[in-house]
């Protein structure tokens, strides 16, 4: 039986932050932090990324719980140059250190006009996106790069190598909002795997394979058999060696240039005792950059052009008259439209596990807001 | 009658070298701007890149010769930081002026770790991987991002809006060679159709598409009529708006944020007198960032992580025991070796087009090796 997300109940956002906050709180993560990783895990609902709001909590959870991830991690400077910086994480969660190395970054593009940023042993660090944003609201570019649990097979094999390892830009505008590309390198997303599961419909062709590259269609058995998924371009007629060499970016920088652990090394998000090698205790590894606009030109020219830029593409001559052309972004502020007024729907799933949480940690469950 | 490379005249690397600096010198470029533009071009055919190398050095012949370019361009700082730089290219070939560019870029990141830097006002700069390399050549990171002549649709249309907008990354590696992305935002690359058009083959699904939408598949039609280019990923399925926004990305980096024209005002690289707006006299516009490797961490730890990276990657089981996983630039890497060694193969139509300035300029036409 499917459940469309108008039937299923839904949260306003303050409640499902309050409660986000009050979990990694009481696994011993300081209040500041707590209440930034929770509003960065609640914005990805907010934005449509189901799989990486709070949905994710009962994982982040098990990290701390476990002993996995480290509570207080002191973020320590490894090297700085004006305009570099290359941090290690402690262990922490990638939600509490990944943005503390972000504003860091922010910090000397400040200073200096541009600036780069690596950080090692950090972990899951949930949307891109967010931090790509965070530039923008200083009136600078951001770009991310991550690396992630190897799922993905490089051309020629199908053995998972990399993660799905994401990159995100985002833009400043002026009157309209800021352009944000956040996409994972691979064909598809976890996301819709999990959607197609509970829907009961097939993946489309080329996303899931067996590691003996015949495909998977069948959502059920992504979850009962060793698989592995397909870089962006998915076929070698629609260059998938691009989606293989995009995610091999997003790993040397992330990974190798950071000094975490990168492609098959990388710690296992879900099962998180699983060593691979001794690479693994590194953690996974982010970098990020930032740039100021008024480096390049006048930000109210700048800003007037993207907004030229935004309503030229809405306005090309659609397929469909019915479906304008959307630009980078559209779909996440459609999402964020609809959910601030009417709630974030949860599936029973991501709800059972908040309640658990809660009896677990004796907190308040979130209420419901419909 | 397909004419396989093998059976193809041949022309050695230098012997190219020497031709294409004699054509540029002779439209007025400086000996030294000339020397270093040939090699980019040569390096291209090197690298494989046919449709970037010599086989245009007509088309940059008629912009010079035709007066749409500037042949002694003075490149003019707009704005500097410590880390960044706004650069006019003054209407030069990209092939002039973008390397100029990129070096500016480098310098800054010797000074204080890395460094961005746009240019407006250039045109068609060859391939973007030429400008990456240049960074690892200093034991750097480098990246670039380009707009280009609109051929491709945004997701929800058929009409041509971005360009093939190429991005390139290149990492320095230690006994391996270094790891090098570069790639159009497309699904198919423009020479392979050309490739597909001389051989009588026909286009993969999906690659272009006329104006309402339907696939063309008749490589000959792509000649003939109105059509688009599909954005890398190709269909809703496999994700083709990940393509849109990476172009988009570059378009907005190279074009937007340059002050270069941008999206369908764009200059036609093969129609330079042919102008979409106002706009279109601003030039294409490129982006480059480097950063140093030991801003990190020390080059040769960094070296030997990326070299376990490439050994890793390569001996990952293969789908099919002959044909063994490659890294980011191997198949550039082999189109080099054998090219040194056996010389460049020209196609006829190639190869008549460097008569023809040959005997127009009053120049020695290159020799042919085999």
């Amino acid at each position: 039986m499917v459940t469309p997300a108008e039937s299923m109940p839904k949260f306003a956002s303050a409640e499902l932050d309050r409660f986000s906050r009050e979990v990694l709180e009481s696994l011993g993560i300081e209040p500041k932090r707590a209440a930034k990783a929770a509003k960065l895990l609640v914005n990805s609902d907010l934005r449509g990324i189901d799989s990486h709001g709070v949905a994710r909590l009962w994982v982040y959870a098990k990290w701390l719980g476990e002993g996995h991830a480290n509570p207080r991690p002191e973020v320590r400077t490894l090297r700085e140059t004006p305009s570099t910086i290359a941090l290690h994480g402690d262990g922490g969660l990638g939600i509490v250190v990944g943005p503390e190395a972000n504003e860091r970054v922010i910090e000397k593009a400040r200073d200096v006009g541009s600036a780069w940023g690596t950080i090692s042993h950090s972990n899951h660090f949930g949307i891109a996106g967010n931090y790509a944003l965070r530039a923008v609201e200083e009136d600078m570019i951001g770009m991310v790069f991550s690396n992630a649990t190897a799922q993905m097979y490089p051309v020629g094999s199908f053995q998972p190598m990399l993660g799905t390892n994401p990159i995100a830009f985002a833009f400043p505008a002026g009157d309209e909002p800021p352009i944000v590309v956040d996409m994972a390198t691979s064909a598809g997303a976890f996301g819709k795997i999990e959607i197609a599961n509970r829907t009961d419909q097939p993946i489309p062709d080329g996303w899931v394979k067996t590691r003996q590259g015949e495909p998977i269609n069948d959502p059920a058995r992504v979850y009962k058999e060793e698989h592995s998924l397909s870089p962006l371009g998915c076929t070698d007629e629609h260059a998938v060696h691009k989606g293989y060499c995009l995610a091999s970016v997003a790993d040397l920088l992330g990974g190798v240039l950071s000094g975490a652990a990168w492609g098959p090394h990388c710690p296992h998000f879900f099962f998180p005792d699983k060593p691979y090698s001794d690479q693994t205790k590194s953690g996974l590894g982010h970098c990020f950059t930032a740039m100021r606009i008024d480096a390049f030109m006048e930000p109210s020219e700048f800003k007037s052009r993207v907004d030229e830029w935004i309503r030229t593409f809405r306005k090309t001559a659609p397929a469909d008259p019915n479906r304008p052309v959307m630009v980078p972004g559209d779909p996440e502020r459609k999402a964020i439209a609809q959910r601030s007024e009417h709630g974030i729907p949860l599936t029973r799933a991501v709800h059972d596990s908040l309640l658990e949480l809660a009896s677990q940690l004796d907190l308040k469950p979130p209420a419901q807001s419909s």
